[in-house]
């Protein structure tokens, strides 16, 4: 058993997702690595502090540049809104820290350029929380894709609505409103939403070529909570796009606040040649799959509950029939990680896949400004 | 093409349906025998003048004795409330009429014996109007059964559910609400909606051994629309009971008319060793299929939707995708009867299955009278 | 009763659904005016001497502009591809004739600009059979959205998707594939498929500024059933497009031949401020329904099924629960036509809303080439 | 902040879900009492080792007594086969420790009535581990209930339906497999499955009159995996009951491991005069919801995603849209439990309750060997 001290920055919803999943992950997994929770760093001391006491972190700091410096930490989880990743990640490579990075990467590709650059120049092990990834219906939809069960892809659709920011009321930034503020984040529910859907998509089905995207700011004016004062809003509202991936199937995407009735409706689905999968984040312990290749009268789409032994991650759950929620992809997400320092082969998605992402965040961005179909940067 | 006159006696709801089919069958299905409507008949001349009217039928009838005797109509349709049918059937027979009669065939089994009796001894073509035997969906089902694809059948369970009279300012008799009247109709749900149930049952899961049942009347009294006083209500709101089948597979069974927020749901669910079906008549176009020979990780209910050509009926409609509704089933039943007259094959369900069904009510009824477990009387 | 004489070109899927529809609307509708099959016509005369047969027409014709000459027919209905709508529709009108025409109205803008000035020059009847805006839910949703239950709308999304193109052995051109040729059709999924998904958004959420479309044809050559050889194929098996509503609301539309395992799943949803709907052909006896007004604690979507004697059309038909299919929106259709000519106020969608949707869809093919946002013409 | 000391015996399926719900509940919920995990115990010492290690319990017993003999436990934690249940609880209340004993209470009435008197008269804390009834969803639906919103209730119907042990190839007995020996159970899903249906209906919807039940045995005899022979099989395979409430609503309950498809789909549903509502284990996240005073033409029923802050327990979870699991549960009833500590005001269901739910399985089980309606022994 060897001890993996985490330093965590920031105690937001992020905070406790990670917090949880360190502590559950060996109750539930065998792992050589087991995590320690070392410290917990935020600017506020007292929030801090009652962050630490509550999930049983052994010290906390007020200064995230104390935490990198600190000998005592292996792992740096950075948990802060978007504006701040880049600072942080390249100290904390510097230091030659492990880091455990939110999503999206970078305030934009270039932040997220360098970030990358210093996660591979430092050597050190790196990750992105893009835990969709993690959920077992979603990992089984790769593993269906990955065996070729599918065939030719032709289309690939992803969503990812919600509805809690329609009134005007709402002021803008700050604390946990910091998603409004595009200073703090960058960009709307382009970078806090389509991201997720982006990241699952390039890691099923491949690289996307160009795009051609339409964005919207339906409440043009909010109260700001840091100035007081009403402000423009300069984040994006929704966003849809079109594209093309690499293999030639067509992609089509939407994200928005203004889609009364869901509260966090992520659903994609994939239609290949032979078969097709559907997935829907507001039930996310279930796989929606249809194979032309059953017999004529019986074909139909089937609801896959996705809980039993022989399914992704779900032999170290409960037993057939009993679901897991959320938190769990986050566990996966840890357990997947320490697995990979473990087995020496890392763990993805690494710095290089998130900016892969940002990559096509820029290109969604530049698109919907141009209004023309723009190329997307890709990774090598 | 040879044409075969239709009698018709009642003009209520299932006179609609009856019609409906009669008038459709031949521009779908490619039949020796098309049916002609001859003659509608009723004691309101008006009424049924309006009816005929309506539906294109050539000629009316005051008096359904009158009817029977008239020598240009071969089939008499008996459609009108259960009290009258024993009387109907039984003339017609003599008078050597092919008969379709409503369901439940008779008032009690003891009719039901006396109006297979004269079928048979007059040796007429014979039908009962269970018409859910014809939706596609439970043709596939029944198909699948026959294919041996649930292997050994562990359980059978059906519901049939709606909720249109728990007002208790209801009246019960008279016109439309004969339904509700003990001496019109017999029984309350168990010979109108567990009819439906058990002849489903036991077409798809073979008879029935004893039976154990639980009736109830939720509202005691209600306004008798025909005497027009306050009386006691003789119907049964709500049944349900437990059964053997024959085949050692266990029953259970239920039906109510106080089930907020159901309509008319048919309900029935079929478990066997290697698989398993459901089929809803709130969307009576799907067929929900589990196969557990499917791959672990893929297995899951497949929502089957019944529209292709190679399905039961399908290929006389529409194209794939596009849904039948409730009347399409009367249109099948009249196309089966008249392919029954032309292959010499009878369709069924015949008098015989009928009197099966009654033979199953009247067990349940007696159970729930005498809280025992009771025998169910066998057709030969 | 007024008799009205129908003279029917074409006795392919559509023939069929138009003539079951006249032939038991006023079974159903209490109407003054009642259609009367008077002829059929296509220059098979055999097939069509066998279609007239079989649904009752009185006699046939084999050049439609002999039909078209008749003093005997009030409505022409033109059921025939898309290339041959323009001249057939204007010569009917010329001839003082009422016109029903398949949609797309014409084989392109231009065409349809041509046929709405011949029938309003004429002042006849006209109306395009864009059916799906009478099925139930769908006239439900109409009804919700006029009373203002949504609010503000903010999205509007609709999908067509079906899989049966997918093999590359499918020929294009002749007889039932005619949607497959260009020359007859104009275009693929496009003007078949987009075309219905268009005509109900413009009916529910107002005319449509500018579009920003992509197509793609998946499989380049095909064998040709005119020809006999293989040939570049013209139509486009797959469109998506972005679109901004007059109203500010954002549109995304989809439409593909190539999505496994979906028949002909028709979608659409409309998310406004206080309320969001959903509809979905392969249900659609269903209305999916989200009202934010309701209690939070009980928010949810409801699934409506649409079979009460108070919601659109269904009191005309059987009892609570029990539904009705795909054909019944073109006796919805008809009925609606027939009141029209009977109160004055002319049903619609007429040549002049066939030729807004025509509008949209020359926007979405002229992008598509372009690559390029794309303004539609509006209809005065 | 007050230590809570925790004595647990069982390391199973049981002794895990617990010692997460220690683990987790003061991470989530704001308590005066936190969980220590004090002791673990079992008789095989290398196993209760690893399972101490793994989940943090500072130190194990071999021996159940010694375990309660300890000074150092405040609570303890019966996570053992049924026939455990008694001489273990008995013997902790007289040594006036907390007690939270798995379900069903005892192996029988009788011995649960024991275990009853043995806590009420120690006056220790008492609890039962139904988990099902601190699903958000359940409680929803008791608060609706309870707040009259379903009026006079009808109706209650539940399923607890499995598949795991249709194969004759699955030996009984031993380990993992207690549940299918006679002597270890006492019953088969009656004492399993069905005591779960019972303790939420009893919850929901009052106490159980009478019952009539049928109980099946579908392979009758299986090797015994601590005898290596091959046995009779003792236990219940399937069972189904009918039964009357004491509110005069009737029960239709049913629960077997012979449904193929279903792996752990307990379902219920409750039918009032104004609303209905139903529950599925298989998506614990939602209820669904029928409230007949919606306007009649968007009346349906509601799936609602228990998911927000103002729905039970869940503003202590994450954000709306994002759902827990199974494993959730039991993690409220710690805090519950640790809750009713701190206000003085029990948790329950406690033994009494617990007796309550035994006595209904006492009479199914006489029931179905006498073949006749039973009444229910009621708890004062």
């Amino acid at each position: 058993m060897k001890p993996l001290r985490i330093g965590i920055i920031g105690y937001g919803f992020m905070g406790r997702a990670h917090s949880n999943a360190y502590r559950k992950v060996t109750n539930f997994f065998d792992l050589e690595y087991h995590p320690v929770l070392q410290a917990a760093c935020a600017r506020d001391e007292g929030k801090v502090k009652a962050f630490a006491e509550r999930w049983g972190y052994a010290s906390i700091e007020t200064d995230w540049r104390k935490l990198i410096a600190r000998d005592d930490i292996d792992v740096i989880d950075i948990a802060v809104p978007n504006n701040l990743h880049a600072e942080m990640a390249i100290a904390a490579a510097k230091a030659g820290k492990m880091i455990l990075c939110e999503k999206p990467l970078g305030f934009n590709a270039k932040d997220a350029e360098k970030m990358t650059a210093a996660v591979e120049k430092a050597k050190v092990a790196n990750m992105v929380w893009y835990n969709y990834r993690r959920c077992p219906a979603v990992v089984l939809a790769k593993q269906l894709i990955d065996e070729g069960k599918l065939g030719r892809i032709f289309h690939y659709r992803a969503n990812f609505l919600q509805d809690w920011t329609i009134s005007a009321d709402l002021p803008q930034g700050g604390a946990a409103l910091w998603r409004l503020d595009v200073k703090a984040a960058g960009s709307g529910v382009t970078g806090d939403l389509l991201a997720h859907c982006i990241d699952t998509a390039l890691w099923l089905n491949g690289g996307i070529k160009d795009v051609n995207a339409m964005t919207e700011t339906f409440i043009k004016e909010r109260k700001h909570n840091l100035t007081g004062k009403v402000e423009k809003v300069g984040i994006d509202d929704a966003c849809a796009f079109l594209c093309h991936f690499n293999n030639g199937s067509l992609g089509l995407f939407e994200s928005t606040r203004y889609a009364r009735g869901h509260k966090a409706l992520y659903t994609f689905e994939v239609n290949g040649e032979h078969a097709s999968l559907k997935w829907d984040l507001h039930d996310l312990h279930r796989l929606q799959w249809f194979d032309h290749r059953d017999p004529g009268i019986v074909r139909g789409w089937r609801s896959i509950h996705v809980s039993d032994g022989d399914q992704p991650y779900m032999k170290n759950w409960w037993v057939p029939g009993l679901q897991i929620g959320y938190e769990h992809s986050f566990v996966h997400q840890v357990a997947d990680f320490l697995k990979g320092l473990e087995t020496g082969t890392p763990a993805r998605p690494n710095f290089r896949d998130g900016l892969a992402t940002d990559y096509v965040v820029d290109a969604i961005l530049a698109s919907a400004k141009s209004k023309k179909w723009t190329k997307v940067k890709q990774v090598k």
